[in-house]
């Protein structure tokens, strides 16, 4: 769950200000109705989960797709899923599908991730 | 160009706190020599320029595949590129290639966005 501070700290760091993640107003006259996360905000989760639990220290990040299905909005629970799809132990790699499901099962985000990782970066 | 500070935001929003973004010391010890930008972060200028400026409100960002392929320093100037290879009139859907390049012209990163743009979100 990201809070509406999480979002306006997004913002000011990337500098994506677009009002429809800031401003209440602005938002509900889009057919999202109220201000929805940058997707790249959401999609940080799987830099979040590779860089500090799985597998953490030592990984290195080489690609992510994302494709963004739903919105996805300030003050509510996601969950985030990683799949394991693909083990490369020769060159320290894999391949792992993620995806993003609100509480109620819909997909809002998915996309394929390539991490390595080493002993000692 | 991305300093300490806009990293240590981006750790504190996204939870992403690896000590390869925030420890000089840890740092110093890796492949990296020195902190190095998060991926996402680095990534965020394609969302910052769409979400602001090309084409800015009413933008809806659908996907968008990032190859990390060099470190991205804090401190350091990078440029983003943007190529319109497709426009599709009638879902007003446009596939961009994306890619940052370091002062000395070595890629840091690319990729390819899918957008679209609607008069009022």
């Amino acid at each position: 769950m990201f809070t509406q501070e999480d979002v306006i700290g997004f913002a000011k760091v990337t500098g994506d200000n677009n009002p429809v993640h800031l401003d209440t107003v602005y938002a509900s006259g889009t057919i999202f109705k109220k201000p929805i996360m940058h997707g790249m905000l959401g999609a940080s989760i799987f830099s979040k989960v590779f860089g500090t639990l799985f597998p953490g220290n030592g990984t290195i990040y080489l690609s992510q797709s994302l494709h963004f299905i739903r919105p996805m909005y300030v003050n509510e629970t996601y969950d985030a899923f990683f799949e394991v799809i693909e083990v490369d132990r020769d060159k320290h790699r894999a391949r792992i599908a993620t995806k993003i499901l609100s509480i109620d099962s819909k997909e809002t985000m998915n996309g394929e991730a390539l991490i390595m990782h080493v002993e000692k970066i």
